[in-house]
């Protein structure tokens, strides 16, 4: 295998849903990378068996080293459920195994066996009725890399990049979560890696406020005088380029886009309904501010549509042309 | 003039920004109405002359009656300022006479002088400085016209229609506002005038959680079990078609939207962005759950182009074509 080769890992999520389908689907195409997915070859066999998907499940040894993607074949690095898997009736039961594909895939990197996650939709509240603590890939991945880590979750389209202060919180919580300190760390991230990963030089970054109209001078609250404001200031004194903070029913009009290179929402769907919208279901979601490269489908589980062969795989193969073109850019 | 004429009343806001700008661009158009602006004349003839348009404008006297729209002309009912008006430089000295204009105009639609409003910004944060309450356009007219009043902000685009169950609060406190009384209430208003006002048979509504994946079964937030869920399921008891609590961040995905007559969101930057966008900035606000039809640009008062003439008067045009069309239906 060419050393320089991305090595990339998939994570199926949640065997239930869709996520074998796509990961089926996405191996009829060429990649320039070695993928292997953490996953139950049974359940991927049967699945491809049910979707009519013709792919070869290649089950690595242990001591197997990945090669270079086929097109037709899926090299898997078997996990076992204990559970029966069917297409579209999730079990509590396998949410260990579904959590703990995503920590071996996060291990791998770390130990610099791997370059890159790529992981499909899990559910959130099968896992947690599992009794397993979980608010989110992204949380999780960040977690298990250690304390110091402060992961940024932005998604792209072709058009459109847009980052959270926050991410998987209630509504009611998010006031106090935009902190001056959080917002700090958010946006030292989010400036690093577009610079370093996406190779944006002196990029600019449209700042939402956190209430309508921005606070409107005060009149709609007083988050954007007393944090938000201050934050970027301070921030700018070092030469970042922050505009805001900024209503967000305006900032996404077109004209004000234009000259951005990435906006930070300060909560989830204050920025990815727009988002979301403008990339007709190919957005990709990055984790920056991990010491490796993650992304993610922008979709659910959809488990009415699993072992349909409806399935579309346009989030995912779009999360792993990015991968593969940001680890190129790590290496 | 013709009996069945609309009559459409049109209040510039206020008077340092662009307001003034784009009702003098509009009488260029020729519109099936009788158009009445109340302002002042001096102000308005002054940035005819900045901004280069060719407008004559006509004052009323008390007693004359107004006449259709003639292209090039603009009729006025005056209203005068007390402080000097110098575009770009609002003084909320002048904010007496910006909420006037706009208690002027309700009025003569309760009277049935007139069947519409059309409204240009103002800046609540002027009139806040002022020291008059005011939270917004749709709040001030709704008092004005009675206590059982529940207004309903609803923004339109040819693509898509966006009502808000809560509108100008900080977001702190949309939370506690979503109440099932609210809810039901706002509800009933939007089926009410999709139906009558749009003619709209049997309207199918799509509802926003509030939380992020509409509270993910509870794990990231409970209003939507408290809530949401047991009012939409009462009111679909009684024939409306509601589907929801979803999602905002995947509602609004065209395949999604395809099937429905519009969406309410719960506040806000939940609903806005998305439809401000979809829009490319000729998106209308239209108020439901008025005695009377009234609309309104979806854009501020833009002080730094005021006298410009780089105002661009889309939106106020498209306000006053959804006023006229409406107001028909209603006649």
């Amino acid at each position: 295998m060419n050393e320089s080769a991305v090595r990339l890992i998939l994570t199926p999520g949640d065997p239930a849903g869709i996520g074998p389908d796509i990961c089926l689907e996405i191996a009829a195409l060429p990649w320039p990378a070695a993928i292997t997915v953490i996953g139950d070859p049974d359940v991927l066999q049967q699945r491809a068996t049910e979707t009519g998907l013709r792919v070869t499940v290649d089950t690595l040894a242990a001591e197997e080293n990945e090669t270079m993607h086929q097109r037709g074949r899926l090299q898997v690095r078997p996990l076992h459920f204990p559970a029966a898997v069917r297409a579209g009736r999730p079990d509590p039961a396998n949410a260990a195994g579904v959590v703990d594909s995503i920590r071996q895939a996060t291990e791998a990197c770390l130990r610099g066996d791997a370059d890159a996650i790529v992981t499909a939709p899990v559910s959130k509240a099968v896992i947690c009725q599992s009794g397993l603590p979980f608010s989110g890939h992204t949380e999780f991945i960040a977690a298990a890399c250690g304390d110091d880590i402060t992961p940024v979750m932005m998604l792209c389209t072709e058009r459109l990049r847009v980052a959270l202060a926050t991410t998987h919180v209630p509504l009611a919580q998010v006031p106090a979560a935009i902190t001056p300190r959080r917002l700090e760390s958010v946006l030292r991230v989010l400036h690093r890696d577009l610079a370093g990963q996406f190779d944006i030089a002196d990029p600019h970054i449209l700042v939402c406020g956190l209430n309508p109209h921005a606070g409107e001078s005060g009149e709609l609250g007083h988050e954007e005088i007393e944090t938000i404001t201050p934050t970027l200031k301070n921030l700018r004194g070092e030469g970042m380029r922050l505009t805001g903070p900024l209503p967000a029913d305006t900032l996404f009009l077109p004209r004000n886009l234009a000259e951005a290179d990435a906006v930070l929402a300060m909560y989830h769907d204050q920025g990815l309904p727009v988002l979301k919208y403008s990339g007709f279901g190919t957005a990709v979601n990055v984790t920056l501010g991990l010491p490796f490269v993650r992304t993610s489908v922008d979709h659910g589980t959809a488990f009415d549509l699993a072992g349909s062969g409806k399935a579309d795989a346009g989030s995912l193969a779009a999360a792993i042309e990015l991968a593969v073109r940001l680890a190129r850019r790590r290496a």
